[in-house]
């Protein structure tokens, strides 16, 4: 069974997303750890609500680098083999991403290459585009950059507000996060290019 | 009925789509004039065989601006309201930007704002994007960036070539083109920001 290691910021609801799919026998896989540096996510109690191993690191006052290695270590701690963000706020280096090459995986809530960074379902409305949704990708040094697993789609209605946007968008997020997933841990997928392809697709 | 005039540099796919499309009654408006950069571009045969008025004015060795105003006098001189571009591969100045201000209409093969410019199917393959689609929008003197009309989704197999996922993407072109010609001729619409929002939406 394949160890997932969880960060994040905040409430985390593709953490919680992610652990039900496991729950109902959708997803192969356990969740060896969740960390947050923020010591107020709620996501934290959320884990240790669910029985899952809850890690507080703060990232306050520290160097990214330095930072980046004290999260290494504790997933390497718990023998972690992906690496999932799920609303983590901090731009990861090259320290983090080399120790986990292509083994990092985030969502962003928008059509990537489209809108990446803060508030991106605020920059689609104010955009005007007639669809958004987000995106699943493998982390690399850039922001919201890496190759892409797996998108969803959702129209952008004329009377729509960012949260009510956003609240689409994220049942979508919570859907295609277990399915990048499944991807990613069964291995029957190859890069071509910055291309994700299934095993079996050509 | 309002009179369109069309700008295309080669075969001109749209703007068939957008004749036919008149013809069959969706679409309450017709074609003053078919206008080519290009002597070979077999849209400019292609509207002659309809029976409209297609005209040559060769771009070649003329700057952009004093091209343009003779765009802007053949334009007049048809009394043409709406300008759709259907594959007009050159860029169009603010002397023509100004003439029509929010009365030229292009369509994109991407979800703009991801791949604009040339070749946007191949660029969106190359970036391994799970979806792509086109996009109608107004015409600024920006490329392929004002607001935005209408959109279409088109899902990105693995297995897809350029061409394949072209001629896919052209399907939709086809069907939204014509809707947002619908939209716009209507005056049913209103701008926020840069949102194109349809009456009574809101």
């Amino acid at each position: 069974m394949k160890r997932l290691g969880i960060l994040l910021s905040g409430r985390g609801s593709n953490f919680e997303a992610i652990a039900e799919s496991i729950a109902a026998g959708c997803l192969d896989a356990e969740i060896a750890v969740v960390i947050s540096n923020r010591a107020d996510a709620p996501g934290l109690e959320r884990a240790r609500a669910r029985g899952l191993k809850a890690v507080l690191i703060p990232s306050k006052g520290l160097e990214r680098e330095a930072y980046d290695r004290l999260l290494v270590a504790e997933l390497a701690r718990h023998e972690v083999e992906l690496v999932c963000l799920a609303g983590y706020m901090r731009l990861l280096s090259s320290v983090f991403i080399q120790a986990f090459p292509m083994r990092i995986v985030n969502i962003h809530p928008s059509l990537l290459p489209a809108f990446p960074g803060l508030d991106a379902q605020h920059q689609a409305l104010a955009h005007g585009v007639k669809f958004s949704g987000c995106t699943v990708h493998f982390v690399d040094e850039h922001l919201d950059a890496g190759p892409i697993i797996q998108q969803a789609v959702v129209p952008v209605e004329d009377g729509d507000t960012d949260a009510s946007l956003s609240a689409r968008i994220l049942k979508e997020e919570h859907r295609i996060y277990t399915e990048a997933l499944r991807l990613v841990l069964s291995g029957q997928w190859r890069l071509a290019g910055r291309r994700v392809i299934a095993a079996g697709a050509d």
